[in-house]
């Protein structure tokens, strides 16, 4: 078959490496027709062009790559390679968790494959596994660490004692994170790539808004506390459903530090899904990075040439609203104690660590949770936030 | 698809479960002509036989699910369904670890399909991820906890500080031990598995012999010394290859307590393989399990249905032999120093823990420390060995 390649950063090279490599077998199967490059960039390779309309009005071009990342020209790029029947394999969680549904419905009318594996979780085969446990299964959770860069600074935090700034720091020089590392922290990555799960998931249009707390305001003294009775903080994704409700967000949790989740390394990630008869299934992998995520669209190429394509249904209606999901939070503020209960009124316990106020609040909302928080950070901006995880029932 | 099932125990039942279910897609999908039991047991539904030549020769059977286990009457089963051109879903490790080659010639011979998702880590999609990992990478390590069983004894053990006797019962009771355990604790069972997963992952027929050393022999004493250390023990399968040589066997394995493989709990399963261009992925879930084995057999069957299997090529040699791996490991044992190091010369430290001798020795390969171990095992029955887990080069 022959690729198109639109972008040629990371992934980009990524792809065009794995490509390349004539010790695999899929450097005999597809053949790279164009590499798409900035009209400012020298192009190094004969195949480079800098003009989208050749590579889209050329007939040989069976699949279209699309690894550019953020919305514009990504989006109008995938949709014109759709409507030009041509299949499209996307690494970036941006445009998918904005316009999924656009783009499978496109493919669907113009009988091609739109694919998105790299999207979310890199490497890790999450986007297959969640296609495949619906096959069979009623899927009641999904949850995981989606983003290795935030996993990189609080395992750092953990292991090294190091402050925030210094673990992002570290993070920023080792290319895990971007000189502006906004939508890392503040978990905004993380909340693309939980839309795209919970669409395939749960069957439904990727929910608008997501309550998301990141980690910007996490500091040692937090880590150390967490330590000292026996939790470990992950910034996570989670979804569930219950019944017709459902419950989804993405905020820092506290696991027993004797459990999968706790003892996730470095910049990895974990995916997790629950299903009525497969029970619980956990996938741990490379989240991020040239070669892995490559390997995840050279994937999604391959069940394409081998017409393995799950089919996509994204039918039902939003149901993540008003699940009573009940959980406890612990919150440091420096906030005075009456300032503090007229926004979080029912403060269950009250512990002083190393001057740091933390206090407990249970039977709350995650929607809930997140308004309160939003309040108090207007008044008290450097206040941390962590759910307590418990069991699924 | 008309499926028969051989065989009505824990996963043929929850096979006949999954596809009874009218909630689930896949009850439409396939309808159960026959479910072959023993003759000596009562037939409590229509479809029930006990004359394995009623399902072979009935025309509309397309799968016959062969969930019966042990080598006879499966062997001969399998064989004959494939040559009557059916295809075959097997959760029989025993029976796939010793014919897996003949079963893919005759399936391939007769244009039909022959699928064992269920044999290796149950529920866990872990056949599949090998198939797709080796489609793009050289795969040169798997390795992985593949016995609930052992997993459960061992957690057990560490949790709640219980002696091998009563952690064992406790897993007979709960049913996930035989009452003869010897198949779980020795390690016979996790070596069906390893074979299977060797052949798939490294294309080669599946070596007849692999170094096997259970935890029959583990005491309280040794979980509380790697305890000490900061390591926690768990039954490891592994296989790893460089360039024209590899390394594999079954052996109790020390990771730091902070660490994925430490932290799995209970009766799961983790299955691990590591590819040139996707880095590290490791699996978890149930391995074992009436619902979690029969999901993964109806998976297969879907597979079937939507004409979805990947090939299967077993074409290279042997390569398990020679590979220097250089580990350490360390062993309990009562001998004097002066027997002991008749056997193992080379003791690089020797520490006493609770009246207990633990001898360190370094530089083994995998095959000569099993060797010697046997030996050693003639005069000192209750001898224990554990090796050092150390990261991948």
């Amino acid at each position: 078959m022959k690729v198109a390649i639109l972008g040629y950063g990371t992934v980009g090279q990524g792809v065009y490496e794995i490509l390349s490599d004539k010790q695999k077998e899929s450097s005999t199967l597809f053949s790279i027709s164009h590499i798409l490059i900035r009209s400012n960039k020298p192009k190094t390779l004969s195949i480079m062009c800098d003009d989208i309309d050749v590579i889209l009005t050329d007939k040989v071009v069976d699949i279209v790559i699309e690894v550019m990342g953020g919305i514009e020209p990504a989006y109008t790029y995938i949709m014109r390679a759709l409507k030009a029947k041509k299949h499209v394999v996307t690494a970036n969680k941006a445009v998918v968790a904005k316009y999924l549904h656009e783009f499978l419905e496109t493919a669907k009318a113009n009988n091609v494959n739109f694919m998105f594996e790299a999207s979310t979780a890199g490497g890790v085969p999450w986007i297959q596994a969640i296609q495949k446990v619906k096959r069979v299964d009623h899927v009641y959770s999904i949850e995981g660490i989606f983003n290795g860069t935030t996993n990189y600074i609080l395992d750092q935090m953990l292991k090294y004692g190091l402050p925030f700034e210094t673990a992002l720091k570290q993070a920023q020089d080792l290319g895990y994170a971007e000189s502006d590392p906004t939508a890392d922290i503040d978990g905004i990555d993380i909340c693309n790539k939980l839309k795209i799960s919970i669409a395939l998931a749960f069957g439904i249009l990727p929910p608008k808004e997501i309550a998301t707390f990141g980690i910007r305001t996490i500091r040692k003294c937090d880590i150390e506390y967490f330590k000292s009775i026996g939790k470990i903080v992950k910034l996570m994704a989670f979804a569930h459903v219950k019944d017709t409700t459902g419950s989804c967000g993405v905020e820092p949790m506290l696991f027993p530090s004797q459990s999968i989740e706790a003892n996730v390394p470095d910049n990895y990630n974990l995916a997790c899904i629950y299903g009525d008869t497969v029970g619980e299934l956990k996938f741990y992998g490379q989240g991020a990075g040239k070669l892995p995520t490559a390997n995840a669209v050279v994937q999604d190429m391959l069940d394409i040439l081998e017409d393995k394509p799950q089919p996509f249904k994204l039918d039902k209606s939003n149901i993540f609203n008003d699940m009573k999901d009940n959980k406890t939070y612990v919150i440091r503020s420096s906030l005075d104690n009456e300032t503090f209960m007229q926004i979080f009124p029912h403060v269950k316990q009250r512990v002083i660590y190393k001057k740091q106020i933390y206090r407990y609040i249970t039977n709350l909302n995650t929607m809930q949770a997140h308004k309160k928080m939003t309040m108090l950070r207007t008044i008290d901006p450097n206040a941390f936030l962590a759910s307590i995880k418990e069991d699924i029932v």
